[in-house]
């Protein structure tokens, strides 16, 4: 599909070239994905797929999401502004996800810094999450609170504390734990399952001054669970998509209010060859 | 006020000459605004309000609407991300336009698609909106709740399923049924009081691609209620801004994104001749 | 640290060396900002935030802002779009940051046009914000429900029916009332502690066309509070940082949409020195 690039081993170009096809199937497919998502980032999260060419939907009220998550492709939870209300959705709607065998993916923010956030998390972790997407400092926080550790180093706040390389171990062991693909996203992104484990090296150090543009790849990653092989596939997708395609608009950006314009017409934009070409594994 | 544009016959260039002079009065009236809206359209149907000359205010919580919204020049009221808080909201808010004779637009995003929406929209318009507006599926979802039609196909999410050609026939009965405005947007948007029906060809297909630009386009026409003459009026004038506005905008922009930043520029700049000069009747 | 501008007096010219120092010490520092506020302006205060170099959190829920107020840097409480829930849980964040020592300050949007919502901001002044930033209007409203004026020309809605200089006398006499800082917004911003008084004369009429634009300048004034000598310096410092920003924003700017993006890049991009040159007092 795509050229082999310079200084590419083979399995890279594969893998460079899966994701370019994964763009294209997820453009042709169109899916639905409801995104039960914190208020900072319904905007960016429903533009985001809007622009990448899936169909968004922020159906979130408990009242609607049992009639409405059995027909979804994928479903996304992201416990950002978290309250007792949107918790009890939620849950509802994961569990209704995991009996309708509809991929889900959960977006732990913030995780670690808040009693209230980890035991919701910890409830969230029983529905079986195809992927788990969050920086470092919330991916090791999901790990602990899984049992798998007892570091204690949890960050003040939504900004991440430590290095994906800090956390590629525990992500391993998390993965293998859960039964499902780990994201952690930072300036080098490590997506695994446990067995696998892949290193995208694109991106900007610009990216994380746009406010919930983490939540807006979660939401998109949702879209790529519905046309990808499994969840580890998806995940690679997605990150190489946001990697690319954040790196192109850093490019034309003069600071985080023009990278987030130029990052959604990226998206809109952007051809399965510029993901394929452009793609860095670290 | 404006010159006959080529091709349009006297008819049209009165209603291209309305249209400008609509956006005139609304700038020189600055109407109040309140928007009982959905959580991802909040940010940009306030955006569009203040960018267009309007007053916005999105009061929404039932302890603040019963005294708010007497003093309001028109209300929008949108069940985006319905909730049964929210829907309580929006039905005292009703009540309170209608008692109040306070001008009102329903906005019934992803009608058909969920029974606890439908079931509120039902009640919503027991409290006689002026103007219901939506996309195709959305106005024929509502004629069914109406009792008009027994067609089942209802969209998946909240994008529509069908085109406005489809359900002009049924919009000009249920504003015959309603008493009231209906506008189903699209490709060509169907402005219709079921005598008169209007159809207007501006726009550009980059518009659905971004997220909530018709929730504010019901903002903004809920800004034209508080200057026109009649719902019908209103609903024609604020179809033409936003056809025009959105053409000259896609024709800047490079993605949604960009999209997004050049019609809330348009909206603040387009002079009312230009509205008049470029509209096109279908 | 800046030389002096042209036609400054001395005192001038220590003003902004001191605004441009104070924009210095926050990007070192890059506090921790707990931010409930309302919908409309969650995205653009968090990216406000971002921008200038600070860390936001919007952690709003009654579950979890016990525990997480004692640990940020500063505060923001707005009440743009109250509701009895978000009302409780203001009040227990306010008793929380002051019982720990917390700077934090008061937007009270829409002051004096809603009964639940003063008595509202009635309950939190008991709580010693250590600044509280509204437009003229809005400060006039507070200075009326602390008992200080009997005038009653209330705004209909959430923009401003006053000028600054009408509102200059009463916010000396609330800030000595509250023992706070009071910051007026307008065409001239007016900062005061009821001791001092400084006007900046920057910024642009474009601004307020912005939706939240002012909120965001709380949520970056709350990151001041964390940098600052006092509440004061801290008011002082995000004034001119909006004003000057602002005023350099909307000389690239085409309008409302695109004075957003440049204004985000202008915070991240701004030098402490740029700040300090072209500060004017008013």
């Amino acid at each position: 599909m795509s050229g082999q690039m310079k200084g590419q081993t083979s399995d890279d170009a594969q893998l460079a070239a899966c994701a370019g096809q994964l763009l294209r199937d997820l453009r042709a497919a169109r899916p639905l994905v409801q995104s039960i998502t914190n208020f900072v980032s319904m905007d960016i999260a429903a533009n985001a797929l809007l622009a990448v060419g899936a169909s968004p939907a922020m159906v979130h009220a408990p009242e609607e999401t049992g009639e409405f998550t059995p027909r979804v492709d994928a479903l996304v939870v992201n416990v950002g502004t978290l309250s007792k209300d949107s918790a009890h959705a939620m849950e509802q709607a994961a569990t209704t996800a995991r009996v309708h065998g509809r991929p889900w993916l959960l977006d732990p923010v913030a995780a670690g810094a808040l009693t209230f956030r980890d035991e919701t998390i910890q409830r969230l972790l029983r529905h079986r999450p195809s992927i788990i997407r969050g920086n470092a400092s919330e991916i090791m926080a999901v790990a602990r609170a899984a049992g798998l550790t007892r570091n204690e180093a949890a960050p003040r706040g939504v900004d991440s504390a430590h290095t994906t390389q800090e956390a590629e171990a525990l992500a391993v062991r998390l993965a293998r734990h859960c039964f499902c693909a780990i994201v952690a996203t930072g300036a080098v992104d490590v997506v695994t399952d446990g067995e696998r484990v892949l290193r995208v090296a694109n991106g900007s150090p610009l990216m994380p001054r746009v406010t919930a543009l983490g939540c807006s790849m979660s939401a998109v990653m949702g879209a790529y669970l519905a046309v990808a092989a499994d969840p580890f596939e998806a995940a690679f997708g997605a990150t190489a998509l946001y990697g690319v395609a954040g790196e192109l608009a850093a490019a034309k950006a003069q600071g985080p209010g023009s990278l987030r314009v130029a990052f959604l017409d990226t998206l809109y934009s952007i051809a399965p060859e510029d993901v394929a070409n452009n793609l860095r594994m670290g």
